[in-house]
């Protein structure tokens, strides 16, 4: 492996709330490529496009090789996209992969991981490894082709 | 015109609260074809289908022939699609027509309108002509061309 | 009717040959809606849009109402475009509306029917009244929504 | 490698005429994932689908790693999809790539690759490893995503 990969940080999301989950560790990402949709539930591209897309993958790749998960990264209207609200959508969207509410910080409009990450809005992609270091972020919708070749390489990555 | 036509029931909205109008009156649909689109801001046919259906409908025909309305016709989850979250997903989704919220009927799970036209879930397209007859109650998705040729129908129609 | 009518071209096809029919007369178009589809075979914009609408809409309309009719209008590569090629191309497609071939001028690349009424190329199409007149004519991928209005709009017209 | 892989047949297309390219030879091809597509120039889920997707494919991924190549398999309706023909589509179609003509068999229906390889019908898919070898025959159209994920996991195959 190059250097420059030494170099890539390794995933730590930071959440507040699990759902459709108990909380996915560390030791349940181990050895597997992780695609993480970050999402608000009132972003036009994530309800229409991203989210769609991620439950497609979802139902294609099997998770004992690849985890999709979803990371909700409220920083509008806060107010309205709540847990509760969430919960809701992810139920009549038909999302079962599990979900991470984004920690909030206090008295702040961008919650915890959205802001180590820099992530620009929603929807986001970052992709992971299998040795858990952060291979790709991208702003916006992604062509499902690209996607898919994205994740077919990492998948078949040796060491 | 037909005796049928003569019996069809006349539009009557029953309304608690408008967004993007002061409220509609039956002088404002005097002698236009009217499209209701009747939605819940968390159902995933409506806000993939119908509702970006509307808004082209809306950018495509003169307001002074054809008034596009929204009716949110909350029927399950009414915690979280209040008013106030309506607001928010009309100006994320890029909704400029009026609204109305259909009115709530105390203790019960389905509201007035959607009660009284006997509305079967949503998406539901409702097809008012010229002279405030109900003509046309369709539940489920509809096909553009098909919701173009029942509008235009109505739009030539002569007495 | 309007002065602007009254002076509206008829529709005249000049044709070489009838696909799918043994040959339409205006007696078969009386009373009725038109729409021509004026294609190529080897067209992109027609083969992978107009085409599939005009199959989707003779679907959903009613002949005795609305009569679609396919004109076959080569410009260019005339060699590998003939009629023989159009029978496979209509059969693989599953066009069953009748098709008429655009009569050929002798040492002209533009065939008699897009000349006479001055079509910019592939797609193109022509809406006629129930009396014959041309009422639209529009170059280019229309979509559904106003399609259907513009042929709803013709088929409730009243003299 | 395991011996399955060992025991993978190896591309060889029995070709008649190249266009778009004086003629790929198995050096050209040398490390490189190759894509096949197999098609008729009338073949609606050809045109509508899978051409398309080629296209686009050769547009997002370097030739280099990447080699898209179109495979003509006329196995009905010889009579017109001529190589002649089979120039103009091209042209018209936007296809860049390099396109070989399967060879004709004297007095046969199926040409010579489409039999050597028993493939069904058009579309089909072919996907060759850096090797050579022939990894994924698949008939029908293939989703952009799933066949991302093929070519990405064929792309960062190690010996």
């Amino acid at each position: 492996m190059t250097d420059a990969l030494d170099n890539a940080p390794l995933l730590e999301l930071e959440v507040s709330e699990w759902l459709n989950h108990e909380g996915l560790t560390p030791e349940d990402l181990r050895d597997k490529v992780v695609l993480i949709e970050v999402f608000q539930m009132l972003c036009p591209g994530c309800v229409n496009h991203s989210i769609p897309q991620a439950v497609k993958i979802h139902r294609k790749v099997d998770d004992s090789q690849l985890q999709v998960i979803g990371l909700h990264s409220v920083f509008e209207h806060h107010e309205v996209m709540t847990p509760q609200a969430l919960k809701v959508f992810l139920d009549e969207f038909g999302v079962k992969f599990p979900v991470a509410v984004d920690k909030p910080r206090d008295g702040q409009r961008i919650p915890s991981t959205m802001k180590k990450y820099r992530l620009e809005g929603t929807p986001s992609t970052i992709l992971v490894d299998r040795k858990g270091r952060i291979r790709q972020v991208q702003f916006g919708q992604m062509d499902d082709f690209v996607l898919g070749l994205l994740i077919g390489s990492l998948l078949s990555e040796q060491d």
